[in-house]
């Protein structure tokens, strides 16, 4: 008799900055995925559960006045809740997780952006994320001229997307270290992250996110990507 | 000439389990000292600032099915809040700051009570206090018996009231091995901590805080003291 092996189940994260088009892309590949019939959770941070959501709400809300420390502790708590109650449970039943956002925007925004140590907030996160680190991250990239521009088109309106350019572009400059071999190394509670060219159609981003999906897991999605 | 030296500021805790009257005590002191002519600021957790409040909300609400990390970080997010921009502040300009729980809540809820470590929890509030150290403990004691009459007397309706016996028993384990010498040394983030027997009236318990923080400093609370 031969056991049919359920699939494991995949975390994968969609990070980068503001104006990127990372949520859009995050909507896009979980309606390709499930369309193609993998069980598909799509979840975002901050927010994905009842408390999350309140979590959310005080983060983004620009009467906020947050200390950094405040605010990286909130992302953690919204994460753990996250983690534990959705994130875990889905993984081990094999479904494909979408998160939008996770660790590597802890470092990005409270680390570069807010200037806290990346010691500290790997310690804090260790206690939301049990440990657990993606199977992989896509991370959208753009310049940042480029992403500015289309952020402000939109109307930036929350209150870390009110936190002006230097933020913006100490976030960036975290993110695109983030690409490098040697940082990944150095990071492994990140886990592997591949970039991935953001400028053109969504229809275009969409295609080579699930190229690369393909390209580190090609049974099962190769039949996902189309031309 | 001689230059008049501004009183240093102190960071005075109060703690104790459920029932044992820790809210009214520190109401009662914040007036005794404001009274006696002390600058005192009075603040609780969870809360104390405008997001700690709403973290408070989500922490307290029956409904929120928070994980034991999601509680532990949301603690540590609004005490960073509080710390950074009332207590901190306070201190520095010489207040006597009373504290309505405190990392000692945190070791005996979260770490006995849920059980997480101590040494994750520790990580988790050192980014919360900036290494921020009470400069005196008042714990309040009283047999369990007494104080889960008092709690279920009043009604028990909050998420941490609601939590049961066991876990209310293992609560109050913690709070009693702090007391001891060995256990303070071994903590020392947590600072002195001084028992105080929380039996008898309001007005005795008074006078026996007091008496505590006459004992630590006699120059500056030795005229508080009745009888």
């Amino acid at each position: 008799m031969t056991v049919r092996e359920k699939p494991s189940g995949l975390f994968i994260v969609l990070e980068g900055s503001e104006g990127v088009g990372k949520t859009t892309q995050w909507q896009r590949l979980a309606e390709r995925l499930g369309a193609a019939g993998h069980d598909v959770v799509a979840v975002r941070e901050p927010g994905g559960t009842a408390a999350g959501d309140e979590v959310r709400r005080v983060l983004l809300d620009p009467a906020s006045e947050l200390t950094p420390e405040t605010e990286a502790l909130l992302f953690a708590a919204s994460r753990a809740q996250l983690l534990r109650t959705v994130v875990q449970p889905a993984v081990v039943r094999g479904a494909v997780v979408l998160v939008d956002r996770f660790l590597l925007s802890t470092y990005a925004y409270q680390g570069a952006g807010r200037g806290l140590q990346l010691a500290a907030l790997h310690a804090v996160n260790l206690l939301a994320t049990g440990g657990l680190v993606p199977d992989l991250t896509l991370l959208l990239m753009m310049p940042l001229d480029a992403a500015m521009a289309r952020m402000q088109a939109r109307g930036a309106t929350d209150r870390m997307e009110r936190a002006g350019l230097d933020f913006h572009t100490r976030v960036q400059l975290a993110f695109n270290g983030a690409v490098q071999q040697e940082w990944q190394e150095q990071h492994p509670e990140i886990g592997p992250v591949t970039a991935v060219d953001a400028s053109g159609t969504p229809e275009d981003v969409t295609e080579r996110c699930l190229a690369r999906l393909a390209a580190s897991w090609p049974t099962r999605f190769a039949g996902v990507v189309h031309g």
